[in-house]
């Protein structure tokens, strides 16, 4: 079928926003960890984590519009640090109810089960039941002018990946990892590979 | 293992390269296609589409430097238009191989034996083979300053999806379309479904 903006304006608004958000197809998703200037620990669930680079190691992710409370970007500017942890089927559901509009001085640790964890270096708290862990400073913001939301760019300064996962490539295997994916804001996806190709040369 | 940039920093460069890439876990991948002022065909595969809002409907992608010519940024540019395919486990190998480095006047799709599609409106062809194929204008552009790369997002204009892949709820199903993923430059990978979530609350 063929759909438009226009064609779509009939239809309700949840179905507008299930279709427009699974629309691309499965995305990486991650639990994103920061600290407040006051202690208060945040952890949310972000789908939109882009590599942006290797040298130096970028990665960016999306933010929906400041005109409500956002705990994580509030915390990642206050302290400059913030932590991407990836999903696992075995805490799959409390890592979707960090998504829960939870009040800022609760922490959706506590609310979820999921375990905070700390290294040397990083003030932001890190999930200790995912299997990769990503510590990075804020780097950049650009404010997307035509939904007013923010990208926001980190720089990788430390990680933490089982041993077992990293191939002699370099690869981090993350069918072994079992890391998921997503589509829109609600249906989880499990990742089998199908090929890894040669670098292609005309 | 804890690996920092100081520590990766004695790996060779193609090691830092897949491990970055991949580092993040599987995420989607879709053929940009464009038009270029002078009728050329440019197809492109790109790795960091990222839903940015329904309303009005938004994606976003990141561009490597300019310093070497970027076919797709200069054509997006000039006409205002690109497409997104998705990617379909029968047309992976021809897929992967547009991102082969071919000169300017030469057509991604004569060279891979891919479809070149055309809408009534788009003026950049779709790829007939792709399942999901989403029609978008450039809305704006963002200089990420850390390595001189650039976000990019458009605007939905027109969608081409099958009909037996709309769910009543809005929810695409990728499953069912066996849209692929990626993980860094090179491992493709297929979805199943592991949940689908009720919205979260406190």
């Amino acid at each position: 079928m063929q759909l438009t903006p226009e064609s779509l304006s009939s239809r309700d608004r949840n179905f507008r926003r299930n279709f427009y958000n699974t629309l691309p197809g499965p995305r990486g998703v991650h639990l994103i960890g920061t600290k407040g200037h006051r202690g208060t620990e945040n952890l949310g669930v972000f789908s939109s984590v882009v590599h942006l680079g290797a040298s130096p190691a970028l990665l960016g992710f999306h933010l929906r519009p400041l005109t409500v409370p956002r705990h994580t970007y509030h915390h990642l500017k206050a302290r400059g640090w913030f932590t991407l942890n990836t999903l696992h089927p075995d805490f799959l559901r409390a890592a979707h109810q960090t998504s829960a509009n939870y009040p800022l001085g609760e922490s959706e640790f506590a609310a979820t089960g999921l375990t905070p964890l700390y290294s040397e270096n990083c003030p932001a708290p890190y999930v200790k039941e995912s299997p990769v862990r990503i510590g990075l400073t804020f780097e950049e913001e650009h404010h997307i002018a035509a939904n007013d939301t923010l990208f926001i760019v980190g720089r990788v300064r430390e990680v933490f990946v089982p041993d077992e996962a990293v191939e002699d490539s370099g690869h981090v295997n993350h069918e072994t990892l079992q890391s998921l994916t997503v589509t829109g804001l609600d249906t989880y996806f499990r990742s089998s590979a199908v090929d890894r190709l040669p670098y292609a040369r005309p």
